[in-house]
C-alpha cells in the first residue's frame, strides 16, 4: 500500500503554458478600467496581439520517482485539472494518490479551461461558450436521474448505491467551466505539442479528455507508453489510427449505471469495439469493468466517489503489471 | 539560505473551491455538443441552476511548517496562480521559494479568474470580458515603453537595465487572462470568506490583487498576521478601514521604472500616502523601494524578474524580523 501520512518528498514544482500561436485582432475600442477604487483608470486597447491555443502544464516532480516516465493527467469535458486535486468533500485526489504512488505528476489544463486562458469570440474562436447546468452534469455524470428536481438539493436522489460524495455536490459544481465545441483542433494541437516536448508519458484521460488523448498516442505510439481511458467519451480514430495505436498498452475504466444515460450507453459500446479492435491488431488493451468485477457504485467521476484511491490503485497496480512502475518497498 | 535542491518535505496537497452561490437561468436554447468525434450529441439546456462567484484555492502544506500560519498568494489583474508557480523563462516562481524557506501556500484564483472558472455575460456578469494586448502589458508590467512596436518581436527594447526575462515575454503573455470590471464585489466576497474559512494568514498581494488585500484586511485585521504589498495598484480605503488595518504589520514591494506610466506614478504616490498614514495610525510599516536600495531594473512582476528568488528572500527575512517566521536551521 502507499506510504500514508509520511511527507511526499518533491523535487520541483511549477507550471509552463505551450501551444498555439499568436494572432492580431483588430478594432478601434477602448476599454477603459480602474482595476482599484481610486486609482487612475487604465485605458485598454482592444486592439493588438493576443496569444491563443495555449495549455497550462502544472508538473509536481518526485526526489525519488518509481517510474522514469511522469504521468500526465488529462481532463475530461467542462473540467479543469482541479478535478484530479482533492475530492469535492475534501479528500485528496488522484493526483496525490498517483504521487504517492511513486510517479511525477503533470496536471495539464486544456486549452480555453481553467488557467490556460481563453480567447475573445467570435474574433479568434468562432463560437458561444457552453455552460453545464446543475440538472444536466448530475445525469451527464451519471450521479443520479436527469430531471429539474436537482435544482432543489433536498429533492436529489442519487443512483442506488451510489459512490459519488453526493452531499458536496454543489461543490463540486462550483468546478465546472465553460467550454467552447469550435476550439477541438487547438486543444488537440496543444496537446500533440505537450507529448512531443515532454513526453514520453504515461497518460491518463478522463471522458472527452480520453479522445484528445486516443489521437495523440495514436499520432505519437512511442510518445505514450501506456494509456488510461477512464470513462471515455468516444473513439474518433480511423482505421490506420487505430493500428497506430496497437503499439500502446491500453486500460479503459469504466464505472456504474452506463445505462441511464445513452449517451454513455453509446460510448461504453464504442469502447467495447475499440477493445476487440485493438485485440485483433495485436494491441495489449485491459477494460477495468468496475461494476463486472463487483465494485458497483461508482459514477462518471471514479476520481471523486468514494473509492477513488481504490481504483487510482488498480491503475497503478495495472502500470506495475505493464513494467512501468516500480513495487513500493513494503508492498505485498 | 534556502535548502538548495533538497527536496521539499510536503504534507498534502490539494485544491477546493470557495465563495460564491448559486443562481437560476432562464432560457430556451438548447446547445447541442459532441464532446469526441463519433459520439452521440449532448443536448445542454441553457437554462438551470448555476454556481458564480467562487474563487479557487490551491494548497501546498509542508511537513514541518516554519511558521504557525499558511502564506496566501493573491496575484495581480490579468493573471491567475500561475504567476507565482515558476517564472515564464522556467525557474522555479516564489511559491517554491516560500515553500523552501518553511511556508504552507496557499496559491489563489481570484473569481472568474483560472481554474475559479467564470459565469455567462450578461446574464450573470452585467458586463463584457476585457483581454489585454501584448503591447500593453509590456508597458503596465513596465518592461519597456509603450509602442505598437511591441507586436514585433525583433523590435522589442526593454527598459535600460531591466530584470524581466524579455526573451520570454511571448511565454508569459500566455498566461495572461479576460477579466471583467463589474466584479469587484463578488472578488472581495470570496477572498474574505477564505480568510474567515482559513485564517490567520500571512498574505502576499500583488498589484490589483492588493486592493482586495487591503480591504480584506482592514475587514478582518486579526486574520492576516502580516500584509506584504507587492507593486499594490491603489488603496480603497477609507479612514475608518485604514484605523482597523494599522492593527496589521504591512510591508509595501516596489520595482523599478515608476516614472515609465502615470498609472503607477499615481499607484506609488498612493502607496506612500498609506505609509505615512498607517505610521500616523501608529502602525508598523515598512516600504522596500528596491531602487532606492541599490536594487535596480525590476519589473512590475517581482516574482518574475531574474533576481526573483532574492526578492522573495526579503519578504521572508521580513517575516522572520517580524516574528511570524522561523529561522532556517543553517542560516546565518
Amino acid at each position: 500500500m502507499a506510504q500514508g501520512d509520511a511527507p511526499l518528498q518533491v523535487r520541483t514544482l511549477g507550471s509552463f503554458h505551450l501551444g498555439g500561436a499568436f494572432m492580431h485582432v483588430s478594432g478601434t475600442q477602448q476599454v477603459q478600467m480602474t482595476p482599484v477604487a481610486g486609482a487612475l483608470p487604465i485605458n485598454l486597447d482592444a486592439a493588438g496581439v493576443f496569444p491563443y491555443g495555449q495549455m497550462y502544464v502544472q508538473f509536481t516532480r518526485l526526489h525519488r520517482p518509481r517510474s522514469p516516465h511522469p504521468l500526465f493527467l488529462w481532463h475530461g469535458g467542462g473540467l479543469t485539472g482541479a478535478c484530479w486535486e482533492s475530492t469535492p468533500d475534501g479528500r485528496p485526489g488522484w493526483q496525490t494518490r498517483f504521487l504517492r504512488r511513486g510517479l511525477d505528476v503533470f496536471n495539464c489544463d486544456a486549452v480555453e479551461r481553467g488557467r490556460a486562458g481563453w480567447s475573445r469570440f467570435p474574433q479568434i474562436y468562432p463560437g458561444e461558450p457552453v455552460f453545464m447546468p446543475q440538472h444536466a452534469a448530475w445525469a451527464l455524470y451519471r450521479i443520479g436521474e436527469a430531471g429539474a428536481y436537482v435544482e432543489q438539493p433536498q429533492l436529489r436522489r442519487v443512483h442506488a448505491g451510489s459512490r459519488f460524495p453526493a452531499a458536496a455536490f454543489d461543490a463540486f459544481t462550483r468546478q465546472i467551466v465553460p467550454r467552447w465545441t469550435c476550439n477541438d483542433s487547438l486543444i488537440q494541437a496543444a496537446y500533440d505539442a505537450l507529448l512531443a516536448r515532454e513526453g514520453p508519458c504515461l497518460l491518463v484521460a478522463h471522458s472527452q479528455g480520453a479522445g484528445f488523448a486516443l489521437r495523440a498516442a495514436s499520432a505519437a505510439p512511442d510518445r505514450v507508453k501506456a494509456l488510461v481511458l477512464v470513462e471515455p467519451g468516444g473513439n474518433p480514430l480511423d482505421d490506420a489510427q487505430m493500428r497506430a495505436l496497437a503499439a500502446v498498452p491500453v486500460l479503459i475504466v469504466w464505472g456504474d449505471f452506463i445505462a441511464s444515460v445513452p449517451f454513455w450507453a453509446q460510448a461504453f459500446r464504442q469502447a467495447q469495439e475499440l477493445a476487440q479492435a485493438l485485440e485483433r491488431l495485436g494491441g495489449d488493451v485491459c477494460v477495468l469493468d468496475l461494476p463486472a468485477r463487483g465494485i458497483t457504485g461508482n459514477s462518471h467521476l471514479p476520481m471523486m466517489d468514494t473509492n477513488s484511491d481504490a481504483v487510482a490503485d488498480m491503475v497503478c497496480d495495472w502500470f506495475i503489471r505493464k513494467g512501468l512502475l516500480e513495487q513500493e518497498r513494503g508492498d505485498a
